[in-house]
């Protein structure tokens, strides 16, 4: 943590404007947190983003949908005005917001091909593309939504993502857990949805038609009953199924609490995982307790023991 | 904990009248559970407080609805003049309880302004409000329902509540943690509900019509489906649309679930584990709780201790 | 723990036949399972309640529903012939079994007004009791089905129940946070229902017809939300409830996960639960860690700690 | 852990050619993934058991439906052709993979009915089957869909399945805590089931049908709600129904999550920690992990220390 924290730090130095002026001052405003004005910059960013993605939301509502008067070119209703002004006030704050990024940092070319310099783009191209192409409030808004990713940036200056870093540790800790727990959960949705198809065609005759037309309709069955979402419109009708399905729900359910158990130990249990990195160097006994001094096994100190690889693989 | 029961106990006392007498006595009765008299008066306040629940919930039903006679203004069945006569007569039996209140404590415009004055007034208001105000069981249910926090405070007299202040200590103690998690829940909901949003909608056509109708109700199902609750009123039609909610099903999950754990290991007390902050300078021990003041294996000062690495308090 | 398992010893002793003989041998066959032959009577009646279970469910099954004829008296088809027949040799067999238990216990009649007296005096009630009433087989099948209760008898014997005394323990110990926790989620289904219940009646208007029906009907619906069941047979209409009920989803959703950790703490934490027994003489701190020899709180030795109460609560 | 994987190398080692040469290299490099050959033959092998597996999902596709030309028993289409020479191509890969195992194995009958064996056998079996049954793409689905089992034998070979191992190894170590809930489970289910089918049909009436129409049917109702999955297919319909579901689920909701814990604690390591049953005779310690076979606080070796009291072994 301490590392990634650092690794942020240093990355976040290379673009502050080594000379004091106003550059410098304007840099620490947009990206820092540490002075008041930087602070209500960066609470004046979250109000505009949450306030663009709300306006994006509700035109889609279809009685507040934005329609354009046909011959103007225009917004019809007065409605409809409101939300075509606030999106284009919107628009062209965050189109000053990303000027001044550029020009405030030392290398504009390597923030504009970074991660944030490519989704404040993004931010703002799908306002400027209605112009060109024909406007309606279903296009783009998937691009528009994007700008919610902005919501981290500012979270982030607020030193709240030394917690994301924890998790995103924790769950890179368990990966190998995680990709067998990914691969038996395909295999056993693969397999329980091929079953449950085969099962529901056969019964269901040619005349009744089953809910499970497919194999991949199947499978989306599984994976909506496995995870105990269960929308219900992919249901088994014959006695047959309802029996293999129950008895799948019951394993489907162990299958995804038991590996559950997994990360949050792995997250809850972090004192204990760094103890794990000390091994006995005499019988390579792994996982001691905090406290312990002496290997439990064989009786060994362990403040001799030997550091081992970050995983502990011993069979590699 | 302790302190919490203390903080509880000091200003319970403030309000206790100082002489002995019938004020004090019936403070104690009605505030305290100490004595039998005060346990039995929390008790019929329950029993008062969940009947009168049970009656606001049961008038709603469309059988049992109050119906009351045009012209005389009186409930128009045998059934409907019980539900009105026990309406009532709890009414003023929580009046004359918020009376004596009132009457028995040291400062009575404190307790009527503190927040379980609120709560009392409030639980009686709208029995009086239906004198003015034409009468329907469907008015001010919200309004009734509030009484129903009262059950609070007598769980409270009796010493319960200082479970439920464990519970908002650790709760308290991973805020952070919290908002990091809501915010990263909203943004993943925004985001997935509009993607499953503009699916549907371009995959449907204009003919058939998509469940998802609006990014709020793309939002709505992309929260009912990520808490697992998936009721199935949106659902998605297409091929493609299923296969991405299967996949935004499975990281929903994963987001929901893997953060779970952080509160639990929080509140099961292992969050207290495990600092490498301070070495026993006595024993040599490493690893102490974050509490602690002295070594739990050698009983040595921990301040004297000599500090070791710090983690990831760095950027602060 | 092992009290629990005396406890059961000692009234088992109680019933065992003192003199050495036929009826000793009998009761270490049906109520003991260290010799074989009581091994084997315990597979036997293991396979003979689960049969009759099954029978019971599959009558119940429209194509195999037992159908009298309605002269004779005696089953119409050959299945049904099958079934019948089953069914009174079980009972027959359950009968048989009840009477050698009466009939090599010490006390007879302690026994039959014992919790498993009454269970398999219930077991063999329903068979002769249509006998007498017409018979139906939808009748008394919640008798019929407490007969499973006696699957945990024979289980007993075979020394299992020591796991579940073991969770019925840390349940236990953990009632008094179960107890809020019942009262919080009570109060946050009754608010919430009303709350869904006001907000849909209102906005649909006189003409649709709201899911929420009543309040007890909203309550059902919170409940069915809450806990993640989430049916759909009662789903809100409007856009606010939806928003609403959006944000109830999350919040129940926290109220039901948060609370989960402790009794699951209180499980896997039994180790640490222990050492909470020993309360530090000198400043009451009663949570030390496992290998803790001194409070690391105020440093006094722990070995002469004072035990406190079962719950340890220092408020009472 | 360590065992296991030993147990795995001799395994293997058994079937590996004892002299060098064309034999041993090719078992290597379809055994093995040490060698870049090796491991290049896996990748390859991944990806044609997940392209022949989606390959089957889409074949049943409605619209891709694999149709042959009722004269030639060629395929239809031109995407049907597509279909119909992919799948052979793969069936023809797998029977030369599993030609190139039997050969260079040491103990080829010993490998053919071993569990991989059988796999791979019962993986191009299907496709040679249709030669001489009428083909559809309905018709061995189930067989074809055991292929994916592969994917762990190519993933175990990276050696990750000793994640699975522990796993395994944690789910074995809490097996009776398993079976005592799943009889729970069970149980539950069953009389949960068969209540809520009497009340149903008893208040339903003869007219108005009640979604319960058996027990079995009524316990399918209770799996479905207890694991929170909610089809919402089956639903009771009476408010006396609705109230006795919805204590049901909150039951039935204690029941699946507390024992959770039990499982997941195994899985954190909790489960070895914390018992008293040795004292450590060179430093007092009492409380030690269960495998613990020297103290862990002094080196000190444990089968020298005084017994204490036993916990709960009473009874055996």
């Amino acid at each position: 943590m301490s590392s990634a924290a650092e690794k942020v730090l240093r990355r976040r130095l290379i673009q502050r404007p080594a000379d004091p002026g106003f550059r410098q001052t304007l840099y620490d405003v947009i990206f820092e947190a540490d002075t008041p004005l930087g602070r209500g910059f960066d609470v004046g960013l979250l109000v505009a983003i949450i306030t663009s993605i709300v306006l994006v939301a509700l035109e889609t509502v279809p009685e507040y949908e934005l329609q354009l008067d046909n011959e103007s070119g225009q917004p019809a209703s007065s409605l409809a005005k409101a939300f075509w002004v606030a999106e284009w006030a919107l628009t062209i704050l965050f189109t000053i917001e990303y000027g001044l990024r550029l020009y405030c940092v030392r290398h504009p070319l390597k923030y504009a091909f970074s991660f944030w310099g490519v989704v404040d783009l993004l931010s703002i191209l799908p306002g400027y593309l209605t112009l060109y192409v024909e406007y309606s409030a279903k296009s783009f808004v998937i691009l528009r939504s994007i700008r919610l990713l902005r919501v981290f940036r500012v979270l982030k200056l607020w030193r709240m993502m030394s917690q994301a870093d924890e998790l995103a540790d924790a769950v890179w800790k368990s990966r190998e857990k995680i990709i067998v727990f990914l691969a038996v959960v395909l295999v056993a949705v693969t397999i329980s949805g091929t079953l449950m198809y085969q099962i529901e065609t056969v019964l269901m005759g040619k005349y009744h038609e089953s809910d499970f037309t497919s194999i991949p309709q199947a499978m989306y069955w599984a994976i909506v009953t496995m995870t105990t979402v269960g929308y219900g419109d992919v249901v088994p009708h014959t006695t047959i199924g309802k029996i293999i399905s129950a008895v799948l729900i019951l394993l489907g359910y162990s299958l995804i609490i038991v590996p559950t158990g997994f990360v949050s130990a792995e997250l809850s249990g972090r004192g204990q995982t760094a103890t794990e990195h000390h091994r006995c160097a005499q019988c390579g006994l792994m996982r001691h307790r905090e406290t312990a001094d002496y290997c439990d096994r064989c009786g060994h100190r362990l403040d001799e023991a030997l550091p081992t690889q970050d995983n502990g693989e011993l069979l590699q």
